[in-house]
C-alpha cells in the first residue's frame, strides 16, 4: 500500500507525492503543518495541505523574492521579512552585505519544524545578523519605529489568514517604515491559475507606490507553476549592482529582462 | 466514486485531473491515446499516460515553438512540422504570412482525435496552405527534395519512439533541407526534471549548427513545468521582424530577453 500526499490545486487538479512516512504532522495555533520526504523533491513542507516548499525547488522562490529586491537597492543594510519562518528567504538575504535582518513569523511551529528538519533553510537562523520575532506581521509593521531598506513578504496566498497582507492598508504601513529608495516585495500568487491574486497585489501596491514591477518564475510544485512576485518602491526598480552572489535560478539577465508572458502583462496593465 | 487521470512525472510524483468520462481511448499503432475533459483545464490529451496538451495551457507550448523560430526569419515561406498531429503548432505557424505548411505525423489517430475533439487546434487542418502527411518524420526528412525555411519538431520526449528525433543524424538531415538562414526548432524537455534531455538536444545541435539557442517557458502540466525549446541555424538567431500576430504568451520582450535561469545556462554551457 503506497502513501501519497498532495495538494488539490483546484477542485479537480492535484499534484501529489509519494512518501514513506509523515515526518511531522501538527495542527498548530494557526494552520495544519505536514512534512514528508519524497525521493524526487526531498523533504516537502505542506501548510493546510498546500505545497509550501520542497528541498529541490525552494531555491527558485527564495532567490527570486530576495535578489530582485536587494539588487535593486544600492546598499541594503536593514531587511525585514514577514512570514518566511522556514528560513529560506532569510538565507538568500544573508548573501548580501546587510547589517541587520528581522523576520516576523506568526507561527512558531513553522520555525521549529524547519530547525528540526530543513537545515539547508534554517541554517540562516544561526547568523548573528538575524533576529526572529514570533508575532503578527501586520501588527509588527504597524507598530514599528524602525526603518528598513527592504520589506519582503513571504506569505501564503491572499485567501484566509494572509489576506490582510495584500491590502492597501498593509502596504501603506510598509511605506511608512521604508527608507528612501526602499523596496517592498511580495509573492503574488499564480497568474495562470488565480489571476485575481496578482491583480489584487498589483492593484493595491499601485495605489500606494509610484513604481510597481511584476516578475515571474517557475515553481514546479505551485498551482499553475508560473508564479508572480510584485515589487514596489517610490523609486524606479532597476538593478543597481553587479550580481555577486551564488545562485541557481536568479541571474542578471533575468533581473534586467523585464519580460513577462503576454497574459500576465494583460493582468497588470 | 471520482475518476482521476494522471501522469507519473517520476516514480513518486504525479499530476492528476478529475474527469467525468474518458472521451477517447485507443491503443493506436504507436501509442496509447486518451482524451478526458477536466473543468479546470478543458479537454486533455494523454499519450502513453503523459500529458500531451490541455486546452487551457497548450497556447504556451505552441506559441513558443512557432514564433521564436518564425520571427527569427525575415520572410518564412515554407515550413515543415514533424509531429504536432494535434494541429496546435500549425495553427500558430499559420499566423505568419507563409505559402506552404507541411506536417508529418506518424500516428493518424492523433490527427483524428484532434479533428473530432480539439477544434481550437485542428482548425489549422482546414487551411488550404496546409498539407498533412501520415509518415515517419525522420524518413520524410531523409527523403525530401524540398527545402524549408523552418523545420519545427513537436515530438514526445527522447525516450522511446521519438529518441531518433534528438540524434545528430536527424539534425544533419534537417540541415540539408533548410534554406539559407533557415531555422530548426525543437522541444527539448524539462531541464528541471530531466536535464539530460536538453543536454542531448543542445549538444547534438551544436555539432551540426553554428548557432544554437535555448528558450524556456512554463508549461503547467508538464513535468517540472519549466520547459526548454532549442533552436539552431547557420545564422545568428535573433528576432528579424516586429511581432504582428495575436498571442497569449509570446511577445517581443520574451523573444529578445535571452535570459534563462542560471541552472539552465549551466546545462547548456
Amino acid at each position: 500500500m503506497e502513501n501519497w500526499f498532495g495538494e488539490k490545486q483546484t477542485d479537480d487538479v492535484m499534484l501529489s507525492m509519494k512518501y514513506d512516512r509523515i515526518l511531522f504532522h501538527k495542527k498548530s495555533k494557526y494552520q495544519m503543518i505536514d512534512l514528508i520526504e519524497n525521493k524526487t523533491y526531498g523533504k516537502v513542507l505542506f501548510i493546510d495541505n498546500t505545497f509550501q516548499l520542497t528541498e529541490r525547488d525552494e531555491f527558485i522562490y527564495h532567490e527570486m523574492l530576495a535578489h530582485i529586491a536587494l539588487f535593486s537597492i544600492e546598499r541594503p543594510k536593514k531587511v525585514l521579512i514577514i512570514g518566511g519562518g522556514d528560513g529560506g528567504l532569510a538565507r538568500e538575504c544573508l548573501k548580501h552585505d546587510i547589517d541587520d535582518l528581522k523576520l516576523v513569523e506568526i507561527d512558531e511551529d513553522v520555525v521549529n519544524v524547519s530547525k528540526k528538519f530543513l537545515p539547508s533553510l534554517s541554517v540562516s537562523f544561526n547568523d548573528s545578523k538575524m533576529k526572529i520575532f514570533i508575532d503578527d506581521g501586520a501588527e509588527f509593521i504597524k507598530n514599528s519605529n524602525e526603518k528598513f531598506d527592504a520589506v519582503l513578504i513571504d506569505s501564503t496566498d491572499p485567501v484566509g489568514p494572509a489576506a490582510v497582507l495584500f491590502e492597501t492598508e498593509f502596504y501603506n504601513n510598509i511605506k511608512k517604515i521604508l527608507n528612501n529608495g526602499g523596496i517592498v516585495g511580495t509573492q503574488s500568487g499564480s497568474p495562470f491559475m488565480f489571476p485575481e491574486h496578482l491583480k489584487k497585489a498589483y492593484g493595491n501596491m499601485r495605489k500606494i507606490f509610484n513604481f510597481v514591477k511584476v516578475y515571474t518564475a517557475t515553481i514546479p510544485t505551485y498551482p499553475g507553476a508560473i508564479w508572480s512576485f510584485t515589487f514596489a518602491s517610490s523609486n524606479d526598480i532597476i538593478r543597481k549592482r553587479e550580481v555577486n552572489v551564488k545562485t541557481k535560478y536568479y541571474n542578471e539577465k533575468i533581473h534586467d529582462c523585464n519580460c513577462n508572458p503576454k497574459f500576465i502583462d494583460d493582468i497588470v496593465q
